[in-house]
């Protein structure tokens, strides 16, 4: 049954939302939250970041003057209720399809979307080169606003911007949207500390006090902001107890403040709408509020798949996959190393859940790190037990581990640590898009010393690699995997071995033609080979499974025996495998045809992965078809 | 005249110095900075930073126990000291020479350096990765320290670190040293912070009296930790004032204190030895401390080539350059920008005179900005003012942008902001070595799509190229250019051309060989031509100026002509422009030769220019002499 929307039916836009009255706010709350839930039921989202902040956005967009006032959301995936309220509502059902909007901010979606984000931390940077444009242009009347979470606000890259816009005059205001977890829970001296003023009871006592001697009309407004600083010398110490953190930055802090309340929020956002300068507004928000199942289990509600949504149960999928995920596989491996040794250690920056590495920590919590959303950290800590002869496996998604390069540059390869960086969601992501594809990484790791690459075919050869660097001990070494489930269902090994390093397989001999493949995706090109076996065409197939060291001498032989060769990883065919190959036949002088399925040189958009497949060429199908033009060209 | 240094030349290691009384070790520090003045006057180096570290490195091997002991140095040119006193003394004097001791800490160099540095703020990461090593294999009985300075504290990555170490319980030793400069003036809102602590004066009478109550006697030390303890509700507040920062994030704050007398901060080490947890001892240190020049003038002293040992006064070079440096002619073109678009920004991360930036920032310091140790920063703040229509030239050096990797794909070229990246250091730098060779971007830049690469023959070239990239504004634009003096004398263009983006520029006609080169390396192919004609060779020579996009038109008729084509980069063989090349070649069933020049897949050490070109073929008679080879084979 389609539900009733009474208020929501007739908002479009902001300029809409502005038309209600104050006293009509919380109902339009009740039924974006109703909206929300009612289509990431059916199409699955980022639900619980998107509960939590309702009343903020709402909030925001009613005070504020957007978009000419900008507004960046960081990371993005608690924008939900500012896609529907700025001109997205009717297409809010596309959301994260192929083909749809996208789950996240993008400035080409929307004007709305002053930024696009995705990655964490990045709204201060970009809120404040806003601002500072803003004011060199002599305008200086437009509001900046970053909204930021409580996890996010401990990236390094936030430090930075707030060190630069605490020392600047320019007009910011970031709201730090405290709900104590980004997808697991927070950690760190930063969340320790957000979590000590905000549970301190006279502090809370005396501000909500103050408040309280006024009310929000607006002529009485500057009464309350000269409060504030002709008070700042007596008082400050003592309402500001526990928030210089932010005061020693230079912020003017206000909160914390209940972020469900959004008549308090409309209030509050426009007294400080006219106090110069950087400031900074801490709410107190609920993940996943108003889904009580949401509320009581954060993690899994952070992006649920399909439930029911008025009960919140997860609705199981009809056809499980019998197969393991790669994530679990790499947690039940670095699970049983860690029981043989007490030297391994878990390291996530913040994915504790997603990377399975959750499985060690509930056997180990003492050897298992979740350092925060610390990319950067994470992989030079790791080096920092490594030279006491720990072995680290640092577990950073493809897409995040970005973020490190320099720091397994500088500090892993150059120093020829044995780190092993476990990358996780390697390839294509589905339905986060552009921002979330790992399509670089093979190209940008291809390029530093002392690295082993590598990318498993199946859950078998993950384990063997996991097993394989454990006992390397020598280089830093890289093993890429994809998201989700495995190809062997039932039928797994019952042991580790040990894989020479630098040596790829030899899975099927044909001839004519070597389809030289890394990663999973050579599990499409076994398909592959069936659909083109009928129709009398039968490649050969290598698993290249280590892209560093390449197995030169396998390439040898299989290139003096296919004239044509074909490539496929699921990245950029600027610097990856493709690269390697070329490479290496021009400086051996072979003038072998070689053609690439990769990802073109551009950024893939948001989908699921059987569309984003067929769109490259990925899929059996897809690759069947390639090869058939090429034998044909 | 040899120096006599009556303490100092009966000291190797720290076991030596171990057997001096602390009265003796005033009298070690002036030899000390003695020894590093001499020494540096002849042989160039970080001066001024290992100048003012001299009685804390003392201080610190006199109280602690290494190497057993762990002690990182934050980018590590503060370690002169360091490294003379931990037996390398006698070979100070190949300081940062081809073949000698490096300038930055090694881990292969000696086991007195815990950790390899060059790059900013990755102490503290490190330093945790060893306490907490230390604390899993149930010693828990070193002590670990990092010393990093005001600067680099401010970099993000530090702050990841503090954040994972403030909520860790592992014993850490933060030494703060802040001497209010990193190259240049330190800025940012930490800055201001540490110096309102410092220069308030009731909070330093109330601790200089605190101290003084209690002798420094081991044994009533307990009393000092015990009072610091008990008084913690009732002073705390008090004392502490200003100094929430780092309790906020969870470490015990001690200081500030004078990091010139070196009797006081062995005190202070040896009670702070006893105190478990994290710990920051804030010590102000002056840079260019005991040589007047260099205190006065404290950026050019930082490295300030051969200088008078007991004057200070600067020695110029026998046979100046009379070519600009790259730097000027950069800050020489921004600042003519400037002058005609007010939209035109200039930004650097702490590196304000080292690249010439401070040439528009003297004109225009309302549109430049240094945004402190802050690349990550720095990257997504020029996008946050390019989506406002303002032209932000972002200059970072090569091996620096490995930090702003993440935000140049994920907030500029994935939203195709025009952000221009002056990419500064390219290539080898020289003496400084491994950490700063700037030998990736070219190969992790590629990977980047909607991305220009370019880098200029000369300074003509790079002033048109900055031009060119001015006036695109449509996609993120790079421009990679060395450290130093360019090659065209006095004689240079009066104004500035538009070049067509990715257009090559055909050098000479030649024959049979075509040699296709990037950047001001391709001066050293234009003499290596001069000697091969004199041998009856005369090979092509293109200047490819555009990584990407490549000139695929021109490539055609050079590949056609030529059946041997060399690329010549000073980068990474696996991903550039040999890569692109032989991307092209197969991509195009070329079967042509093609040979790279290039840098081998290795960390390149330290050493003067010549030696390192010499060392690679990338000299004139090197590129000869592979060319002589090449057509032999």
């Amino acid at each position: 049954m389609e539900k009733i929307y009474q208020l929501l039916n007739n908002i479009q836009f902001p300029e809409d939302l502005k038309k209600l009255t104050p006293s009509q706010l919380p109902q339009l709350c009740e039924e974006l939250r109703d909206f929300i839930i009612a289509k990431t039921a059916e199409n699955p989202g980022h639900l619980g970041s998107s509960l939590g902040t309702v009343e903020l956005t709402v909030a925001l967009h009613y005070v504020f003057d957007t978009p000419t006032d900008k507004l960046v959301w960081d990371v993005g995936h608690q924008a939900y209720c500012h896609k529907i309220i700025t001109g997205r509502k009717d297409m809010f059902e596309t959301n994260r399809r192929f083909g749809g909007i996208c789950g996240f901010p993008r400035m080409d979606e929307s004007e709305y979307d002053s930024f696009g984000t995705g990655h964490s931390s990045t709204s201060i940077s970009a809120i404040l080169g806003m601002a500072i444009a803003d004011k060199l242009s002599g305008n200086n009347k437009e509001n900046h606003i970053a909204v930021i979470g409580d996890g996010a606000i401990g990236g390094g890259m936030a430090f930075e911007a707030m060190n630069h816009a605490g020392a600047s005059n320019a007009n910011v205001l970031i709201v730090l949207n405290d709900n104590k977890i980004a997808i697991d829970k927070n950690v760190g001296a930063m969340s320790r500390y957000l979590l000590n003023i905000t549970t301190s009871p006279s502090y809370n006592r005396f501000k909500n006090r103050l408040w309280n001697l006024f009310t929000f009309h607006k002529n009485e407004s500057n009464k309350f902001i000269n409060f504030l600083s002709k008070t700042g010398n007596v008082l400050k110490g003592y309402m500001l107890r526990g928030s210089n953190l932010f005061q020693s930055l230079g912020f003017r802090y206000f909160g914390p403040a209940n972020g469900h309340d959004v008549l308090y929020l409309v209030k509050l956002l426009q007294q400080l709408k006219d106090i110069p300068g950087p400031k900074l507004l801490h709410v107190i928000t609920i993940k996943g509020r108003g889904l009580s199942l949401a509320e009581k289990d954060q993690t899994t509600y952070h992006a649920p798949g399909k439930f029911d949504p008025d009960t919140g149960e997860l609705i199981k999928a009809d056809t499980p996959n019998s197969s393991m995920k790669y994530q679990d596989v790499f947690g039940n491996t670095i699970l049983t190393l860690a029981k043989k040794d007490p030297k391994v250690i878990g390291i996530t920056p913040a994915m504790m859940t997603g990377s399975s590495l959750s499985i060690m920590q509930k056997v180990f919590p003492e050897r298992v790190f979740d350092v925060g959303i610390a990319e950067q950290h994470a992989v030079t800590f790791a080096a920092g037990l490594a030279t006491k002869g720990y072995i680290p496996f640092c577990n950073i998604y493809s897409s995040f581990l970005q973020r490190g390069y320099d720091q397994i540059i500088h500090d892993v390869a150059l120093q020829e640590l044995p780190v092993i960086f476990c990358i996780d969601r390697g390839g294509l992501v589905g339905e986060d898009g552009a921002t979330h594809q790992g399509i670089f990484d093979l190209a940008f790791l291809r390029a530093i010393p002392n690295m082993i690459i590598a990318s498993p075919l199946n859950e078998d050869a993950l384990e063997n690699l996991l097993y394989t660097a454990y006992l390397n001990q020598k280089n830093p070494f890289a093993i890429r995997y994809p998201r989700g489930n495995g190809v062997l269902g039932q039928t797994r090994q019952t042991e580790f071995k040990t894989l020479p390093i630098g040596k790829a397989n030899l899975l099927h001999s044909g001839k004519e033609i070597a389809i030289l493949s890394l990663g999973p995706i050579g599990n499409h090109v076994t398909e592959a080979i069936s659909l083109l076996n009928k129709q009398g065409i039968d490649p050969t197939h290598v698993d290249i499974q280590f892209l560093k060291p390449l197995d030169e001498d396998l390439l040898h032989t299989i290139v003096k025996e296919h004239p044509l060769l074909i490539t496929i990883e699921d990245g950029t065919v600027k610097g990856g495998l493709f690269s390697a190959v070329s490479d290496f036949l021009v400086l051996h002088h072979y003038s072998n045809q070689i053609r690439p399925i990769a990802i073109p040189d551009l950024f893939v958009e948001h989908g699921d992965l059987p569309n984003l497949y067929r769109k490259f060429g990925f899929d059996a199908q897809g690759i069947a078809d390639f090869i058939i033009r090429q034998r044909q060209s």
